[in-house]
């Protein structure tokens, strides 16, 4: 990440893009250690050497800032999550895995958040991530190269819960050797794999 | 359950005790329906035969009667979910998971808003959540005759994520037949304790 944010930088004209785009990094570059819930208008607008008020011209709530960020850090977790085209399936998904876990323990409380302000009362969170979670699905279903169907989606649903749970829980307390766990995810994703592809309805 | 909230009954006296347990009971019997966050109070209070007036003097606040019925649905469920003593662990846990399925085929509505309630912004509810979680894993572990360490835990911890994910899409979309649902719920665990049980801190 760069220094963009430093409030001593001489002050370029900025185009309200770059300005909002500034704003979102900041709120990036916070996020390893301040879930996005917490993060302050104040703080962000200080490092972006910026006045409260100048930051609402760009954003007009405080809300909107927060999907913002959101979505920005769902983006670059799908980007980061994307596996390398032309490796074989076995790769792709234990890169998958391996990055993944790498993610949730650069940003643990942002998971935390990410993940229970999802399911809860936040729909500005939940829409993000229900989208980040349909995306996912779509690119785990191509990585491995398994049909669409219902039954498809909700084993790996149900493996992403799972996941999200496990290595949540896991980089609190770190109960196995990091191998272990990303050995055991994927054992368990090969057993749910196990179901007939038979057409059932 | 009994026809107790006929609001045409006649009026008996009651101890507070009784109508509080009334009222939650009407509470209980519109679950199936209707989550819990949208039990309405004029609704309640009509089939119990009194004012809305005097259903707070009952509970507080809305929040209250909420979370003694959500308390109450909890109970419940781990009532109806405790495993038969004396039967093999097998038993046990094939029991534990088939009654665990019937209760979300008959609350899908309550299951989905307890699960997501929970984890998002309600205290009430995420209070009661994690109360039953932590209930019921104690209830596993001794079910399934494990050491009750952070390892296990965090193991039965994450299959309960996962069978909660994967049973409350299939009640909506029943992608395979009953009992494969089970089994492969069952075979899931099965992998996740095959994790060796040596002392790694």
């Amino acid at each position: 990440m760069t220094p963009s944010s430093r409030p001593d930088r001489p002050r370029l004209r900025r185009t309200a893009g770059d300005r909002r785009a500034q704003l979102v990094q900041i709120g990036l570059e916070l996020l390893p250690t301040t879930p996005v819930q917490e993060l302050t208008i104040d703080e962000v607008a200080r490092r972006a050497g910026i006045s409260r008020s100048l930051l609402f011209h760009y954003f007009a709530t405080k809300r909107d800032y927060y999907t913002a960020v959101t979505r920005a850090a769902a983006d670059l977790l799908l980007e980061h999550l994307l596996p390398e085209p032309g490796t074989s399936t076995e790769q792709q998904i234990t890169g998958m895995l391996d990055r993944y876990v790498g993610w949730v323990e650069t940003f643990p409380q942002s998971h935390l958040a990410f993940v229970r302000g999802a399911a809860g009362g936040d729909p500005w969170v939940s829409d993000v991530y229900e989208d980040t979670r349909s995306r996912l699905l779509a690119v785990a279903l191509t990585a491995l190269d398994l049909p669409d169907d219902a039954l498809r989606r909700q084993l790996v649903l149900a493996w992403f819960a799972f996941t999200e749970d496990l290595v949540g829980q896991w980089v609190l307390d770190p109960t196995m050797a990091r191998a272990e766990l990303v050995e055991l995810l994927r054992a368990v994703l090969d057993r749910l794999l196990q179901v007939p592809p038979v057409a059932r309805r």
